[in-house]
């Protein structure tokens, strides 16, 4: 089963997340610059999210570069991912709307749990589908960078139960930490596709 | 024909459809978590219609990847399936709102029989236009899990009218019967493309 | 210079016009089927639209798939065919929503004409583009359909001025005529297809 | 690294970039043709914003066209300036609605600055990574247009200090030069493609 669909699809849903979250930026009915001041927030939020959904494009899309063929069970792991990655314009306005308040940012926390569980669960099917010794499988290997982003999520939740202002800034250095899009791939492609230079 | 473009353009329209859903998830303007719970049935139903959703990309990619070409009335009949699905962000937003009250879960009933009428339209075409003993044709057979479908949204209906939350009960059911993306034509294809492996 | 991604674009485009239109349906805050009653007007004005829009991307499918390459005249001209079609959603919301009243059924009417004079526009660089006798070029001939609707649009909006109503059935009536695709370029490609069986 | 997805999901956001500006649009509650007075600011704004939108995207098209290979770097300087266009609806809206007042014309200004140099470094980016003396690296040269087209921008916002319309008046002057597609990359291409006919 060919995987082009399923990379235009998920580049339109994502396409469409990425998007639409700018429409939590409700345009102020009044000309005065003071209006735009409730909105740093929203636009602050609005900027992580951003980088967040980018981060997974950017990933989505090497990971797939590295993908030969699909089945049944990877097209429902990837809706599973959309599913979750479309929650998050809904908790970007909720953080933004309400000036990092605890519970937005603990949800926010939530939802990028779940995100990385199900990229997680995609990825593990890919590699299943592919053999443990395919790119895909040598690429990620224990997938150290994972594992830490979940451990600075769950972190970042307990924290904002005291000082929310923390929990967020916690997300920021898990989307330092991906800002980089993922060499491992990348680097192995490289190193099979020119295998005498290495 | 060809039918590169009509694929393109359903995957756009579905993937709008899909991401314009989470826009019934209102951001509260509170930040207390009590906040969510009005919310509760609304993201169940935002849930529902997002397998949905999912399950008729999953069997559209499943029966255009095993077309050939297309014509006008494809086309249109393929656009006819499209309208349908672009009414399910409506009802899955009232049967939200409403906490899957009678008429709601009555309404998202009737758009899902459309819908599947629609497929059935589709199927139906592609087959004529291909013929009988295509791939097509043996692979969907006598239909029976679409005409168990329509007769289970038929009776939810009926149901509702009484006890509304079982209604949506039976389109869970239906959702977990089309979980599966369609072996049927999968299978076929399969068993063509590797002859000597039967 | 290709046209891959100027369908890509159009096709992007065209999908998202088609579907926002249905978020003027505007989920009723109560249950009861009476929320639907005045929706109807609305829903009836989006269906129009709906086949109005399908009409477009259909014969703009059929006409680039005609199209060997573009420049940067057509690029714009397709963008000005974009522009008019994006108005669609607005006059289709108004419409539904004031019943058919006088100006916004003139408007729909203007916003149609716009659209049509657009299509022209980017049927006559493409002609130019690639000749007289191309392909595009023998198809289109005088383009006498593209000719009667514009004259019952025109017809329409001055009827709409005395009763609305009628201007809204002449437009139903000109959607009829299109609803099946350009069958000219269809029926030219086969003759040059297979020229032995003309 | 291949471009195609890239180019694939910057024609998805961009689209709906260009398509969500019409939802500020907003309908009228009335049938009244006074009831579009309001609007035709709006209006105003949005048929620039598209235009703008339009430019970005034929000369993205252009840029990519003569692309061969991206890198991360390249796939984030994109994104970049994807988040500045996503801002172009938000001012947009915030300029028509308050009619061209002094602070939403600034930050309108603000925003194609931000814009105009995230697609600055998007082709440096692309310049380095395909050579100095590469097809696009020649093709742009010293950017005359870019550079007079930021120094106007400034300028706009500047005056807009004063007289608000002024400033509006240079951004439409900005987008009459650009309104022509990038020819500089077109020229080389078909000179590289033709050296005999030179």
């Amino acid at each position: 089963m060919g995987k082009g669909r399923l990379e235009a699809f998920s580049d339109g849903v994502i396409a469409i997340i990425i998007t639409i979250m700018v429409l939590e930026l409700k345009v102020p009915h009044h000309a005065d610059i003071e209006g735009l001041t409730p909105l740093i927030p929203v636009f602050v939020s609005y900027a992580l999210s951003f980088i967040y959904v980018g981060i997974y494009w950017n990933n989505h899309h090497h990971m797939l570069h590295a993908t030969k063929s699909i089945n049944g069970a990877i097209m429902w792991a990837n809706l599973h991912l959309l599913f979750w990655l479309s929650l998050i314009p809904f908790v970007t306005g909720w953080m933004g709307e309400n000036h990092f308040a605890k519970w937005p940012v603990i949800c926010y926390g939530i939802v990028l749990i779940m995100n990385s569980i199900a990229y997680t669960i995609l990825v593990k099917l890919l590699i299943r589908h592919h053999g443990e010794h395919s790119l895909l499988g040598t690429a990620f290997g224990s997938d150290t960078k994972g594992k830490i982003s979940m451990a600075i999520y769950a972190v970042a939740i307990v924290v904002s139960f005291i000082q929310s202002w923390l929990g967020f800034a916690l997300y920021i250095v898990v989307a330092c930490i991906w800002f980089i899009p993922d060499r491992r791939i990348e680097n192995k492609m490289n190193k099979e596709e020119e295998p005498y230079h290495g």
